[in-house]
């Protein structure tokens, strides 16, 4: 769907892109061939098709898992259609059709959907916004939805969603009852259902949504004030404590209502830093952005950039990902960011990519698009395994071992979420200037294009051995000139970056910005972009207490990390000095294929530490040892040890 | 109280030893003068002694407070009982009058004593052992009705205690109901009433209670078994979610029974790790190593032994602090001892200091004198205030300015437990050999001594300016010679300690011991310790990863930190090197007179990373900047600011 008459890029459509790249098509085709199955194995066992079927044939009660559980099968139903947009699996379109029916078959007349209520309290529905999750499940229907008709030009699943959007329409709003979805996602999905049918009543909901957050008088804190949270047929089937835990994130240590957790203290655009849960956080914002590419609102707009100043700036990982702690699953306070006990949710990861993908779209400005490459290379892409079916939900950067992937969660939100977005990806790679003028280059993936571009077509292909090396080149293939500028990423951390166009040398623009050639372009030009990606090794802010005297190491858009399974001695023990004491060593054998850092730091004898847990400095005795880094987001794909991020500078 | 026929020494008695000491005199004074006076203000406001007066006017209801608020008046009472040991003082004597005759007028004809239970639910009585801290009151009733017997020769309250503890012995035991406090502290109460009554049916019962924890049915499982901990009267007055949170703590992750918090997973015998609140801890670990100072054990001593081990080489900040997590207050994992969210709990450190004495008694080995040491100067006297009036309940070793005393809690058993170790500081100082034939000095504290040894009257003085000296001197002053073995501890950290007797050199015993010097000792014998106290600094061992890349200043016994309050930079920006790069200065005037260290570092323009949260180390400037160390014990007694005591290292 087009990104909206305000933005200055669109994203180019999924089935114009085919990645063709030896990093990512591994990745990708794990993930249609083994995630999508894997996952919907999951649905099936877990008893979230159940749900549906039971509703469908009438059953009262059985209802099976937690009560947003209806969310996992949207989720998985949106990333395999995108899947099969690009890649017919007749297979996967048999299953496809089978769930879109369970779920179509389970809508009650008046298009209201939602397996726990229709099971469990069918008098309820509506009646807790704060924890229930309807809105939340009815926004990833709505994707699912305009995923599967954009994948299959079938509306059998587009109509579910917008019989549930006109339900929902017709119960909040100004002529209905005031609301707010107790987590963010209606907002954003109703503003692609806006751009795929064109009906201006769902922008209006989505404005409605995004303005009644945050108000002085917010219906979640009137809700909560008639639920005790300590029983209640609501809360048996994900658990008495959990409901006491979901409650109490929403009052403060007076027992208060605090909005803070789903961002309904203060309306948006009145707030000043990222606050409460980071997957909620970055699902809003998300909404929001996607509102502004639609609509002009100068106040909403300022509000977004303050937010992603403050996330940037004092709220996230290294890695990009986002989320101080577990106990509310999100921010904190500025510099808060402790390694062992990071929540640095996928979800959060993915979040934060759809959101930065939208202020890319409505900006064209080159930072949002660095941060989705931060992110989708580290925080985001750790949170799936090698063989692609045991996942993170939480990615700290530092472990002594315990951290493990799981094939599957009780809530489960994250899994589907990786699927769908690796099922996406080529989303991420291209853009065209809504004026028609303009292709930029965003991600360095190797892939084959067929667009349109201001009713030029436009094909060309790009090749690169990204991220191991810092070279890309752009081949066109139309046959037919086209005029327009190409914009090409260069990253802000890339060193002397040069251009060459058909084997010329041609002027970089200026660090902090893509190149930009104007010219017509036709089948045989090529233009390649190169930068060093030395080694080099981060510090944070030294208000970030938690990376005192320590260093990251990086190469290009990759965060390293130290694992005991590359290391001759614990991983605890080791120091660093310097990055220039490490080399880029491209070993195929190792991880699937990596270029690791390998160098030389100092170990300390841990067994000489026995019997003596502080000890004067001059009685510590360190020897040099070789270290080995591997990219983050490979870790955990071995046996078990510790790992950190953030290594003690020597 | 002797301390048990099985001991190598024995504490001299708080009437024994005057202290006269410019380090402590002034913060015993204030302890006496403020602390004390400040603390029955305290319980007069928050209603613990209304409900006392409510129970003995037979009213119903009208409890206020925590359900174990009865404890906080004990604590006065054995802390104002300590004062009044070695103090004339009429007004606080008829405020201790007053308080024991509330007590004992709102005792039940049975002996059972429980405000809470008598006010609100009499038939509930020893139902919920878990929560509500029946036990906890009555062994606090027990040590403050000894602490007043042995202070004031009066009966009134142990007469009391006496009741209450034959209730106890009535009900629980081998011919009562099967029980385990849910809070320790009965336990070591019961040893003490049975030295001071001779009554072997309280020792009986304090190793009842011992071997009763952590048996494979515990009682407490039980009990949870039927308390659903969502509501009923007994969950009132303090607040359901304190309920729901002190239920979660004997749960694990999947609601089971889970005694770890209360050391109730394993009979202490078979415990290899400490775990759980480290409060409960401390306390019963001091109960069976009071135990063990009556019963030969070897398996409980064993347990003993390995518990310390594991606390002191794995589980224990530098400043002798322990508990590293809020949701428990308490222990966690091997090596995970994070700075800024330490809890530290100040009661936790007490009740360490309360165990190491014993352990100290029970061996006579200098290690556990050493940590005495460590916790009082460090990880105790943090806990109140310069000015006597204001506490600290959690101990971090970093902040960033968001945390201070205050002047009292709703669950306040910190600021008392804090009055009754400084009121009884005496007993920490020596201790005599249990054949009568050695004099411990353990702590360097300015002090008179009158007593008695192996039937030798034996009288002298400490004089010292520890800790900002590393020097002390012993002068005999009684008359008749008396034949003993002096036995000054040689801290483990001191560096070239020399001995002189009578002004001339004698041998020091190796490192890790005590100074022996066997002869007749008169009037007029003089015995100077001296050893040096250089600025050191300290590593963690490296596991400890809070620690990594970091250092502590240390001298002498005090562990120091760097506050806002003393440098031109802010304390995030600091780096230090080496602790040669610092010098002891004594200020009279900074901090009510210190030896603060003075030196240099490097420091970060915070300013300068602005916009950006990490960046290359290439990029990073330092420059030289003063930096001015002080006491850990001394922070947060200026204007709002950070600290640290581990300091990024450069």
């Amino acid at each position: 769907m087009p990104a909206g008459n305000r933005a200055q890029a669109e994203s180019l459509p999924i089935t114009d892109v085919s990645i063709e790249d030896s990093f990512w098509s591994p990745r990708v085709e794990t993930n249609r061939d083994v995630t999508v199955a894997h996952q919907y194995d999951q649905l099936e066992a877990n008893g979230c098709l159940s749900n549906f079927r039971r509703v469908a044939a009438g059953e009262w009660d059985g209802f099976e898992g937690p009560m947003f559980i209806d969310s996992d099968a949207y989720k998985w139903l949106e990333a395999a259609s995108y899947v099969l947009a690009n890649h017919d699996d007749p297979d996967l379109r048999d299953r496809v059709d089978e769930v879109v029916d369970l779920v179509a078959n389970a809508q009650a007349d008046d298009g209201y959907l939602h397996t726990y209520f229709q099971l469990v309290e069918p008098e309820e529905r509506w009646t807790n916004l704060s924890f229930m999750h309807e809105l939340y499940c009815a926004g990833h229907l709505i994707e699912a939805a305009v995923a599967h008709y954009e994948a299959t030009d079938e509306e059998t699943l587009l109509d579910v969603a917008v019989d549930f959007a006109d339900h929902v329409d017709n119960v909040f709003g100004p002529n209905g009852h005031n609301g707010v979805a107790g987590h963010e996602e209606i907002e954003l999905a109703l503003v692609k259902l806006y751009r795929v049918t064109d009906e201006d009543r769902y922008l209006d909901l989505a404005q409605y949504f995004i303005d009644a957050r945050g108000q002085a008088s917010s219906p979640l804190a009137a809700e909560l004030a008639n639920i005790d949270g300590t029983g209640g047929a609501d809360f048996v089937h994900h658990g008495r404590r959990a409901a006491e835990g979901a409650r109490n994130h929403f009052l403060d240590d007076n027992g208060e209502y605090d909005g803070s957790y789903a961002q309904d203290h203060l309306p948006y655009r009145e707030q000043e830093t990222v606050e409460g849960h980071a997957v909620r956080a970055t699902y809003g914002y998300t909404g929001v952005t996607s509102l502004l590419q639609e609509v002009e609102d100068e106040e909403l707009w300022a509000a977004m950039q303050r937010l992603w100043e403050n996330m940037t700036e004092h709220r996230m990982y290294v890695t990009g990902g986002i989320g101080s702690e577990h106990e509310h699953e999100g921010f904190t306070e500025d510099y808060d960011l402790p390694n062992d006990t990071a929540y640095a949710e996928t979800c959060a990861a993915i979040g934060s990519v759809f959101w930065n993908r939208r202020l890319f779209e409505l900006t064209g400005d080159r930072k949002f698009a660095d941060l989705v490459e931060r992110t989708l290379y580290n925080g985001f892409l750790a949170g799936v395994s090698a063989n692609g079916d045991q996942f993170f939900y939480v990615n700290p950067l530092e472990t002594n071992g315990d951290h493990h992937r799981k094939e599957w969660f009780y809530v489960a939100c994250c899994p589907p979420n990786t699927a769908r977005l690796l099922a996406s990806l080529e989303r991420y790679v291209y853009a065209r200037g809504t004026d028609g003028e303009a292709l930029y280059v965003n991600q360095f993936i190797g892939s084959t294009v067929e667009t349109n571009l201001g009713g030029d077509q436009v094909s060309f292909t790009q090749s690169t051995d990204y991220p191991w090396d810092g070279e890309t080149t752009v081949e066109f293939t139309h046959d037919d000139p086209a005029s327009f500028t190409l914009r090409i990423r260069v990253p802000e951390w890339a060193e002397n970056a040069t251009l060459t166009v058909n084997g010329e040398s041609s002027a970089v623009a200026p660090r902090d910005e893509y190149t930009a050639v104007e010219r017509e372009w036709v089948a045989g030009d090529e233009v390649t972009l190169s930068f060093e990606m030395p080694v080099e090794a981060l510090r944070a802010d030294p208000r970030v207490r938690a990376d005192a005297g320590r260093m990251a190491l990086y190469r290009g858009p990759l965060v390293y990390c130290i694992e005991d399974a590359d290391q001759s001695v614990p991983v605890e023990s080791i120091t660093v000095s310097h990055p220039e004491l490490f080399e880029p060593v491209h070993d195929p054998d190792r991880l699937g294929g990596v270029t690791a850092l390998e160098g030389t730091g100092t170990a300390a004898d841990l067994d000489a530490w026995s019997g003596s847990l502080y000890r004067s400095i001059s009685a510590v005795e360190r020897a040099p040892v070789d270290v080995v880094a591997v990219p983050y987001y490979a870790w955990d794909n071995r046996d078990s040890g510790s790992m950190t991020v953030w290594i003690p500078a020597s």
